[in-house]
């Protein structure tokens, strides 16, 4: 199932999109809070996975509707990963904006953050004009949404806490990346975590390192891979996180971007005011954001 | 006015404590939400503060009633600031554990970021046996709670934004901070960022720059400075981090920390469990936690 949140006559809602990706089914009353929020549907979602079907009202046009993210604002900064695909890793070690750390490729999963408040849904604009060195990048990442929660989760029971995937644009400001050391400050600009357009239920994925991602800028192709070459993979990544942070459900982990970045081009080829960036991962669906 | 957020009888709500730190003064239902919650009160802030006298309860003791942090889960992570007064810059670099630039002494604000779940109240005990490396070390800091919003925050403007002070201990594993080069794992642990006792509000504050703050650990004195003495200071931080970020009422920043951490010392003293941690800051009162 694919889940997205929309909002209609000023209310929002939770939605099953159809297959086509014309049509949503809103989650009824009878869902209770999980009808009007992502984040209430996925902490019920145990009791209410097998039934979710019965809850579901009539399909009307997605045009019709506004479509959020389907976290909208996520209950605390988005857990996020950098230099997690070899290729990616070397070009930016390369580039020259990597002020972090002298290896290529890291010894432990690098994890950052972005404010939830960075948060916007397919189709609204990435506010590149925020970023005054105009340096402003893309990354294409497959993120997974946290299902249930823990603490000390292993790599062996990291596959049951997994809620579904959904698409995370790490729009990245490089020049504020490198000068700040910390990357909070070039990665956490308002706008600069465009996600969506859905969640892709978990039952829906038997192997996620199947999963093709492709990032297009313009409609020139600019990143295509597999989430196989992850260095570190998911069950990896939430046992590291959950080993010393609890997770939460609706917890957001964006895993990476693989080769192809902007940074990775010589000159660099960085976003500009009316460039579009549009990122697809097989069954999810398609992320495409216009720069302003 | 020095406001609190205790629980009794199951129940949050929002206090004044009194000058002497012996009985609190709930804020009543007549304040409305804000009566219950701290974010609410600081959003409601600007209506309310003239009449707060008004909202008040009868003083009941401090004793009788559970001492929560101040922002007991902030809306987002909360904001820290590396390396952001000189001799504490230097004794990081010393340690080794920097292992995010070469440089000494930042250009520009380190900025990072505590998950909101790792926020605990004075007394209550940071779990340092989640470092399995057992590097567990303390930072004290001034953190200010931003009161009015926005975005590009000038310098001149930024003292109209703060709602008040509070204290935070930057609790690090050293170990993981150095590991994951980003800091967030390092510092984001649970119960790492205790926080309180209490909320200052700014109109208490002629001069920030005067505010003293010392740590003890196990009542040996560890760090005692002046907040002059920081590199970046509070305008600074608000005009950087609202330049790309719109500060939300009820943000935490932490400002960073002054000289005399663990790990300033040959060879480090990192935190053991059963040590005890206290940092005052003038006017706003004692943070004390139990190491576990």
């Amino acid at each position: 199932m694919r889940l997205v949140t929309i909002e209609t006559g000023g209310r929002r809602q939770v939605a099953a999109l159809s297959r086509d990706g014309m049509t949503v089914r809103p989650v009824g009353a009878s869902a209770g809070e999980a009808a009007g929020s992502m984040l209430a549907l996925i902490a019920a979602w145990q009791g209410l996975a097998g039934a979710i079907d019965s809850h579901l009202g009539e399909p009307v046009p997605l045009a019709g509707v506004r479509l959020l993210a389907p976290v909208p604002r996520p209950a605390r900064n988005v857990f996020c990963v950098g230099k997690n695909y070899h290729e990616h890793a070397k070009e930016f070690a390369s580039s020259g904006f990597d002020s972090t750390a002298k290896e290529v490729i890291p010894e432990a999963p690098v994890v950052f953050s972005k404010p939830p408040s960075s948060v916007i849904a397919t189709g609204e604009t990435i506010l590149g004009s925020l970023d005054p060195t105009a340096s402003v990048d893309y990354e294409g990442e497959l993120a997974v949404v946290v299902g249930k929660g823990g603490r000390g989760i292993s790599r062996a029971q990291a596959a049951a806490h997994v809620f579904g995937y959904t698409i995370v644009n790490d729009v990245t400001a490089r020049t504020l990346q490198q000068k700040h050391r910390q990357w909070l400050l070039g990665k956490g600009i308002d706008t600069f975590c465009p996600m969506g357009p859905a969640i892709l239920t978990a039952d829906e994925v038997p192997d996620v390192r199947k999963l093709n991602l492709r990032t297009w800028v313009n409609g020139e192709l600019r990143q295509d891979a597999v989430v196989a070459d992850l260095i570190f993979d998911i069950p990896t990544l939430i046992e590291t996180i959950s080993a010393v942070i609890a997770l939460e459900p609706g917890d957001v982990i964006a895993t990476g971007t693989p080769v192809g970045v902007g940074i990775g081009f010589t000159p660099p080829k960085f976003l500009k005011a009316g460039d579009r960036v549009a990122i697809e991962i097989s069954g999810i669906g398609r992320l495409e954001n216009p720069v302003g």
